[in-house]
């Protein structure tokens, strides 16, 4: 794309009120509209990269057997009265919003009581089971303060999915599998080497542990402690003598971290399929209950956490994986235009900036929008060559444009 | 994907209080499931229906140069009223929630308003100008009566575009691309033949006309009339003889025909730019008014329309380019897994009947779901060949496999 055609343009300032770095960054480079607190617009720089996050997480999903589906945003309260989850003294953050006729509706700020209430009408038998179920879509969510940027949204893109198992076993299974999947998932977003597993409390319905993705990072907000070795953290909250024993972990071999958690997965037991009374008939004819997981991953609050934690003093630095562009071509003569073309036949995709404006605003512009390579074509270098640099490197080196797309394809 | 690891089933009974045939249809055959009137959830076929749709319409908007966004649900009440359509008795179908502080909040409707003011921050000058900016998002209204199913929901997904001109010739010009994209749009869909672009009423802020995009269909509310020779229609709300002559039809050339919208598009004029004081400066230095178009296209309508429109009393009957999968295959004996195997390889997206169920359940659910290629692997055939039947054909005939895949390929 071609940056003259791009309505956004970098700005020299955030609006006031924003106080989170992420939000202020992404503003700053084009990415985001504060629309109010806690509510953000997706510009096409950002939508670029939420897009790319969704699509390796689906990814992720599919290879497990995940079905994808989408759910409502407008939910009936009768559905979540079954649970005693629609008074707001049991859930504080309900949205509320009313039908014509008067007719109390919640405006969706989870879904395990509509996913239980659709399956049921296809869950009879053992047969109809295990059933692994997600959707990648807007939550809304009521919070007093929202001062965090995109890390704690009143209205964010998440992806939930949730599993149904005939019975324990089967849970352990499932719930193994997703867990690994969102190992894969952190790997291929650039942030799998400092993301922990991470015990923490399962809620009030179980006794199992929950467990948290945890990104080491400045950023961090929760405290957890790391079995490096391991690969294993526990969650502040739960660091107790009987749990680390039951954890089979030591508390010598804990290292105090700050982390950003950017996912969750819960063990349900068979709270909400008891509930909205939705059982199976296994090979006996008996009935049974379904148990049942629930998996999280924040999309947009990941869009917020990439930026603020790859970001210098410069501005953004993408992973190459959720980047909007691959490559970021700073046009300083004409030659640049058959470069672009070049790099377009290649199938690489290329934000070129093309506009008539000083090398130096084209150099603090690729800055700050992020980047992970970018290569200057000016009249310094011979015919056929480009100047390219790593956005997180501060050393260029002259290539040939042939050797540069084989080294990006790669 | 594998027919016995589809969570959902084909159901005999769409639930009594479903009176509009599309959802009928959509809920027996397990592409979406009843939320509320008006609200429907996606379910996994169903979903590769609406993704199918919006990225036929993506790629065509992106074709004009069309950039896209994500904007926000929540809407904040004093961006409204300045173009006074806050008020329930100006707009009488908002959705309306509130802050945890008591803050009054939309839950989006529309989005000319929001567009506007997130562009403000990006307009000043001629040269940020002209702008094509779309989303596909879930939009709500709080409709008194949702009897017809996806074809008029109270959440309903759409493709909402906006233009930002310069002046009225400029604006001129991204209409009639936008119009040309929504035709290609159309073809593509497979009801391009019998959809005409129809002159309507242009509101009351205009004295241009709108113009609808009407499909002509059994299944028709409207009522238009045709010029089948020019390839134009003028809706009934419109047909004066000062209308036909200034359109240049006459009416002894139209015909009465009843047409479903699947489209339209607006001019505004600069109402919505000048009442949130968003304007540009000239060449000359002089402060000008932007003039603007909107262009919608109901992406969830259309699953329900093309639904209706093309089913017969055995089902469902999907255009090639959004139907579930390319080819159904009904599995008879055990070949049918490597035949599956291979359609796969092949790149061909295939749906496998290999339940444990008779061969009359496996043809019935093949015409329920409506897939446009059958195909079925039996003992009766020799070893390489499969019985090949299209949806919306009676005779089927046997093919080598691999003519068959050529065929589908191209």
């Amino acid at each position: 794309m071609r940056y003259s055609k791009l309505f956004t343009k970098t700005l020299k300032e955030a609006p006031s009120d924003e106080i989170a770095k992420n939000a202020q960054l992404l503003i700053r480079a084009g990415f985001i509209h504060k629309e109010m607190a806690g509510v953000y617009v997706f510009l096409p720089l950002g939508k670029r990269v939420l897009d790319k996050i969704s699509q390796i997480v689906r990814e992720e999903m599919n290879e497990i057997g995940g079905q994808e589906v989408q759910m409502t945003v407008l939910q009936p309260k009768e559905l979540w009265e079954k649970t005693d989850r629609w008074d707001d003294k049991k859930v504080d953050n309900w949205f509320k919003t009313k039908l014509a006729n008067g007719t109390e509706l919640g405006v969706g700020l989870t879904h395990e009581e509509p996913i239980v209430d659709a399956l049921s009408d296809y869950i009879n038998s053992y047969k109809d089971l295990p059933i692994f179920v997600y959707q990648i879509q807007s939550k809304f969510r009521n919070e007093l303060r929202a001062k965090s940027g995109l890390l704690r949204g009143r209205e964010f893109m998440m992806k939930d999915m949730y599993s149904l198992a005939k019975n324990q076993e089967e849970h352990d299974v499932l719930y193994e599998k997703a867990a690994k999947a969102y190992t894969k998932v952190y790997d291929r977003l650039g942030i799998g080497e400092f993301t922990y597993r991470t015990y923490a409390d399962g809620g009030i319905f179980t006794k199992r542990f929950s467990d948290e993705f945890q990104t080491i990072s400045p950023i961090g907000e929760d405290t957890i402690f790391v079995d490096e070795e391991k690969k294993i953290a526990v969650n502040k909250e739960i660091m107790t003598d009987e749990n680390l024993e039951k954890l089979g972990l030591k508390r010598e071999d804990l290292v105090e971290k700050k982390g950003v958690e950017v996912g969750n997965i819960f063990p349900l037991e068979s709270k909400y399929t008891d509930a909205l009374d939705v059982y199976y008939t296994d090979e006996n004819g008996q009935q049974q209950s379904i148990i049942m997981g629930c998996y999280g991953i924040g999309i947009s609050r990941l869009v917020g956490m990439l930026a603020e934690h790859f970001a210098d003093d410069k501005g953004l630095s993408w992973p190459q994986s959720v980047a909007p562009f691959q490559v970021h071509l700073v046009g300083l003569c004409e030659r640049a235009n058959d470069i672009y073309e070049k790099l377009i036949e290649s199938g690489i995709e290329v934000f070129y900036d093309d506009r008539d404006v000083s090398a130096g605003e084209k150099f603090n512009d690729a800055d700050l929008i992020g980047i992970p390579n970018r290569i200057v074509v000016s009249d310094r270098q011979e015919e056929g060559k480009v100047e390219f640099k790593k956005r997180n490197e501060s050393e260029s080196s002259v290539l040939d444009l042939n050797d540069f797309i084989t080294q990006i394809k790669n």
